[in-house]
């Protein structure tokens, strides 16, 4: 695989007349894609039915003959004022029954037919009109769907969806009051039509009843895509890709990614550390020009799931962003650093937001690889840099890793409707499990929880998985190398109860969770074999083999053979022991990194990436600081 | 009185073939007492007016023929969602204006005649079916009124009761604005209609306005309750009690406990230590797993006083709860601990919640007597060597303290209402002066400001009384012993305005308040006797003898003969000394207790009950972490 | 000039026996203002249409008969509760949609026709009956403009003004689209009414979209403020006069006050320290009875320029108040203190906030200069000590200072819709720039930015200022003295875009911000020259002199001549030494004054005023805590 730069324009934010001689400095900057058309709605139609494509006709045919292949968006995270009048009710009504204004982007409720007619017809129209455009070679539907927690919406609309959704589901009230446990609190139902959104509750509602108000809205989601997806296929042959949102949860990934060709996801990485990365002040402080060194890599990973092997970077920061609470500039060097660490977790394409900085509107604060003077940003010499790099570098070729975790979006909405803890938190349990594995320098892959075949890994991680269906119970007992479960994996049916016999209930393991505590962050609980307990422990019971323990001797991690849970959150010390006592033990290699650098293998390289403020010795090498380097792998 | 032990339990949630063994299992057990019904109304009443009560008949005869006796719910704190199409304003209102709405529990308005009219139906039902049931010794009425923020709504129909409260209270406008002092910002009314809720005002509106909104919101309490009550003791024989909640205050929980002939309330330690008590983090740290070592005890002696004497601990925390921020499981010793200081206090009765964890639903993660899967949980023993210790020890007899604290749910209204320093909080203040006397190992009571003889009490302590009644402040100037008033005690007028002359306006006391400081967190104004004084400090003029002076020469404590004012807040130290001092002057016995051990007297015997997590040497013994002990008194 | 006192009194609090015996004690303090009526609304008018003037008539008398001069006030800041149902559409409306209730004050849209026809219809009223009574003296209208934040409304009537607004702004929707930039997320409007206010959207609004609606919204205060002044104008020959409140920006005060003759502010030393000045609890716990040394002068400084050399304190601290989140008391002396530096600073007159404290309603924690029960507060002996020594004194005479800052509401509102650094706040800055200026000794004039001729300032500062149209660039280009601009100055257009070319633009300075970072708060920039760059720093390019760089070499002040462009926010040790040198190449003498220690000059006398908890010496002279003092200049 070669994999290509790009970037993100709006030729409609610009006079015409400059578009010429911007599609030359990209393809001389070594640019070969160029995002456009995703917010352009009220320029393509101006009132309902008046379509004028013809700026963009002329838009395509410039960048075109530039020598740029086009991704071509469809507008609809930005309808146009006129639509609120055709479709009053269109509006995604927050949690305290609030409809949401027009005035920004994503005002629109995932639920309503109306709307998503309209989506697919202006999908069609740019379907029909551009889907054999030779400069035309990939399609992206809509922008960053749940941006801006767009997902969920309690308005009337929704809450009618829900219940046919429920009436699908469980096709009696009789069913759904078992499912719910609804006697609990005398919360039974006669009918479907008597069932509500769970907000404004006097106290918290059933659990269950959110999870499936969750899921719905997932499965809404899912739907809205596959509608432009489906008449889009019919129309064109180029791939279609969505940009996902980093650390965005809120439906199911996995579910949209199947009806499309290419994940991609928008890469920020300082904005992320901002507010998006939970980590100490010092650690913030100490990467606060690079970003946090693992939040892209786990997210190259977890897209490269989402679509199957074909993953890009849609959006890349190439500078300070204006959306963080502060917002400081990269450090020299990391606008390539974060492309060439997509790259070498597999990305095909990775594209710069944006070409130039719009002097007006929202993103103003937001930089680009030109200056709204169109002078060079900084950024734009590293894309430069970069482009003759890739030239130089031929084929990337990705290759499986051997260690594996299990990711699962209805884990993260259990947990965040029920955190038993208030710190409980599914991404970042993820997430320190795979710092855990990247500080060993291992390079990891994350696999969806229906992945029909774990044997080729020898390492699998299943942290905090809601529900565990009994196939992949039996695949991780079944795993020669090593599988560990938990914590608080399998603790719940698809119903959101607390199976009997009780969690976590995998083969042949004797093991049974009695009780469970949530600990404040004043209370860490210390292991005999290093490293704490935090946040999360779960009393075991039953003859597994003991590997970890308390210092006052309650297991923590337990196994038979090969398949282990593990009954507690980890620190990072206890955690790092765990992963490489397992390692040891499959002979695979590790090796405690460098704060800041971070490794990733290709099938014939070595990428030494350095996130630290410093430059940092390893393998022989001195890597500069914001520097990334390689090695031919023997 | 011999105490007993109970537990919580609800046939509904489990199959009928398991009633009989889980009966058998709780007489067992020893417990003598089983609490049900108090959350079924949908499988009592399906419909509207289609009544089910066989499979409560036959729940109450397997309980009945165990050897147990049940103490039968009202199910109104969850009415069933029918109720909700049949009185659509029925709901409560949030201070936003929102409607609160149905899926969990207590989701009414106490002022709304229909739904009120429906409680009695139902009470009605069950007093004509169990009223005489010999299996059925006691009832509950409701569930933990004021629980979730319950007691005030915001709406239509509250306003239009509050305005015809007030009419009666009042007469004729004319009297309200001069009463409330409408006058300072032209708030004038003329007639009782134009007044409303005290919401959504642009500042801060009028305290007196908000006072007559809580103490009504308070009658209305009180009048649902005795609606229940009313008709119930038709009916029947046996006592009728509530169970109160930890820290609520938001209704006057005396007003209400008249109408009943017991007073329970729900215990959660570790719940409480963890978002209820105001402490330093060291200190929650320290007693993560056993809870505040004076929170409990408090409760336990105000609902004796609500009570008048008969009160219960109607739920038990035995495990793990699911509700608070962290929910750490009690160290072994506890569930035991908890309701041995409990019985020690003069409990009747002590109910464990519940009996098994549901496995589903709201509370999946409240720990109860069995596992979901009915395995014993690690209360169950404890509960069963509790009930053999109190087999043991035949009678308990209460016996009336020395020192008494003055307690009043309007003053908890007042200074929420106006605060006037951030921190400056009601139950803080009487919290820290029962810490106090605890702390030096004394028996204290807790009494209603209505108390018509306190000859009886040597010590008598008056802390933040919003308003003090001439026959109250005549008896404190009665009293043998020392009555400590104050801080801002007597400092307003039934109608919320500054008395002039102005406050304390003690009984021959010349001390004035001249003027009054609230602190921040950062000053503490040193005392010449020791310790400071925090958050509060009144400048008072006059002659009376000074007792406690700041270093700078400002009154702090003065006296006239045993009648004592106290201008400020009261460090823990300053409290000790002061209160030390006051003993010694009348000859009680006092000793500094070793953190976390209290003491509590019966008529024959000392308890002594260790909350610390280490053992702990007192009065020649040691006394093990989590665990009680008692001596006979000479 | 002689300054002279006053006081806030209500007649209508009291009965009207006591009323002759206030005016004489008022008297004897040596006090010659009363400021009366801006509440009294509901007396005046107690049903629509029915005047009763009488009460007011009497009260005038008796105080003119005493010797005082009264400031009669409209009372439009408390519409009556009848007025509700007159208009019941005139109440704000929050961001949520909430209408703001009666109960309080302020409960009013400035939008709104109706009402503002009735604050015309009392104030041409009192006019037609006082505007000639030689008692009455002045006038105050309203009271407070936006305190609780009132100045916005999301009302139907506030969003219909709006669009009239713009509508008259732009003329077109097209050229509405074009100056916001609405293209950018396909926002464009197609007519004036399809635009709404800028709440409640899924993200952050446009901006421009923001600025309008802050503008429309000052633009109506003034519009409310002028009916009013215009019908006063046609029937007295007083002065008018508005009490503005501390650090409320909310709408531009140069605006109202062009309509006025004098200006005032309400100046709450010990309230505003506690919540309105950002400072650490360490600056807070030294100077909390006595307030900031500087945040009072400030607003003196800016009140002299709004009411262009005519201004007073209409309000005075005399002792605790109410709405703090604590509320300590003054330290003994401050209440002369504060009136003392309003006179050195130049106030006309100096009135404390309130004569007799209320025993009722919401103040009634807000000391007086009497108690409730008529005894003298603490402030009434410095008041009258403070009335001897103005005596005493004879004229002061304000003379022009050499240094100004220029302050511009308009950058406020900016800034607070896009701060784009969390803690990026244009009063924070201005103040941190004021402090630095008197830190050094010297004497400060705050100029609005169109101010026509600066020449006879030697230090004009312009930190933060949204635009700078070219006649002030010009302006301060030409200074012979030294202009500091920046940073973030001349950053937007009138119509909130980036200017190309880049900014600060500044006549023959070649420096350009090619970059920009907000820094969180664990990041400091240290300086080759010393201190460190917070909070905020541009990259400048161009070949300007640098003046002062980081350490690494960027440039943080550069110049041409005498003007300079600042490229960050300077802490305090920066700060100090640019102004230093700025001021030792001026000629300009500084010294570095004891923390606490303040000191400002008349045209014939230094005052010097001591915040600080203990004596200081400085000049060769020992000031006493919470005291005052003065030189006769050379």
């Amino acid at each position: 695989m070669k994999p290509a730069l790009g970037v993100c324009y709006y030729p409609e934010h610009w006079p015409e007349e400059v578009w010429a001689e911007d599609a030359r400095r990209m393809a001389e900057t070594g640019l070969t894609w160029v995002r456009i058309g995703e917010f352009a709605w009220s320029r393509l139609e101006a009132e309902p039915g008046k379509l004028t494509f013809d700026w963009l006709d002329r838009a395509i045919d410039v960048l075109g003959n530039a020598g740029l292949k086009v991704v071509l968006g469809t507008p609809t995270a930005t309808p146009p004022r006129w639509m609120i009048d055709k479709h009053p009710d269109m509006l995604a009504v927050d949690a305290q029954g609030n409809p949401r204004r027009f005035g920004s982007r994503r005002h629109y409720d995932f639920s309503h037919a109306g709307y998503r007619a309209e989506c697919v017809r202006i999908a069609r129209l740019l379907g029909e009109r551009y889907g054999r455009n030779p400069h035309v070679q990939a399609w992206q539907i809509d922008n960053e769907y749940a941006c801006h927690e767009t997902t969920v919406s309690f308005s009337r609309t929704a809450v009618e969806g829900f219940r046919n959704w429920l009436a699908q589901k469980y096709q009696s009230p009789e069913a759904l009051n078992r499912a719910w446990g609804n006697i609990f609190w005398s919360m039974d139902y006669a009918e479907f039509a008597e069932i509500d959104a769970p907000n404004l509750t006097v106290t918290e509602p059933n659990p269950a009843h959110v999870m499936d108000w969750r899921r719905y809205h997932s499965d809404m989601v899912v739907a809205f895509n596959k509608a432009q997806a489906d008449v889009l296929h019919r129309l064109t042959g180029a791939p279609l890709i969505h940009n996902y949102m980093g650390r965005i949860l809120e439906f199911d990934h996995f579910d949209v990614g199947a009806d499309l060709e290419i994940a991609s996801w928008d890469s920020y990485p300082i904005g992320f550390l901002s507010d998006r990365v939970d980590e100490t002040s010092e650690h913030k402080h100490r990467f606060l020009r690079q970003g946090d060194p693992d939040m892209q890599a786990l997210h190259h990973d977890l897209y490269r799931a989402v679509g199957r092997g074909r993953w890009w970077v849609m959006e890349q920061q190439p500078g300070p962003v204006n959306w963080a609470p502060y917002n400081p500039a990269p450090m020299p060097g990391m606008a390539r650093l974060w492309a060439w660490e997509a790259i070498a977790h597999g990305a095909e394409a990775v594209c710069y937001f944006r070409w130039r900085q719009a002097p007006f509107a929202q993103e103003q604060m937001h930089a680009g690889l030109l200056r709204p003077d169109s002078a060079p940003a900084p950024a734009l010499a590293e894309a430069a840099k970069l482009a003759e790099e890739l030239a130089a570098m031929g084929d990337i070729t990705p290759v499986q890793a051997r260690v594996a975790i299990l990711f699962d979006y209805p884990s993260a909405w259990a947990w965040e409707i029920q955190p038993q803890g208030a710190d409980f938190d599914y991404f970042a349990l993820v997430f320190d499990f795979y710092r855990g594995l990247r500080r060993l320098g291992l390079s990891v892959d994350i696999l969806p929880t229906d992945t029909p075949d774990l044997s080729a890994y020898k390492l699998v991680l299943a942290p905090g998985l809601f529900t565990m269906p009994a196939p992949l119970r039996e695949r991780l007992a079944a795993l020669e190398g090593i599988a560990i479960v938990g914590p608080r994996s399998n603790t719940r049916t698809e119903d959101f109860a607390i199976p009997v016999p009780l969690p976590p209930a995998l083969p042949d393991l004797d093991a049974t969770i009695a009780l469970t505590e949530s600990l404040p962050p004043s209370v860490a609980e210390p292991l005999a074999q290093g490293g704490h307990v935090i946040r999360w422990l779960e009393r075991l019971e039953g003859h597994a083999d003991v590997v970890v323990e308390t210092t006052s001797g309650q297991p923590v991690l337990v196994r038979r053979g090969p398949l282990h849970y593990l009954a507690g959150w980890p620190d990072a010390e206890a955690l790092s022991r765990i992963l490489q006592t397992a390692c040891k033990e499959l002979g695979i290699a590790t090796t405690l990194l460098p704060d800041g650098l971070r490794v990733r293998d290709t099938a014939t390289r070595r990428f030494y990436i350095n996130y630290s403020p410093e430059p940092v010795t390893h393998d022989g090498m001195t890597i500069a600081a914001a520097d990334v380097t390689w090695k031919d792998l023997p």
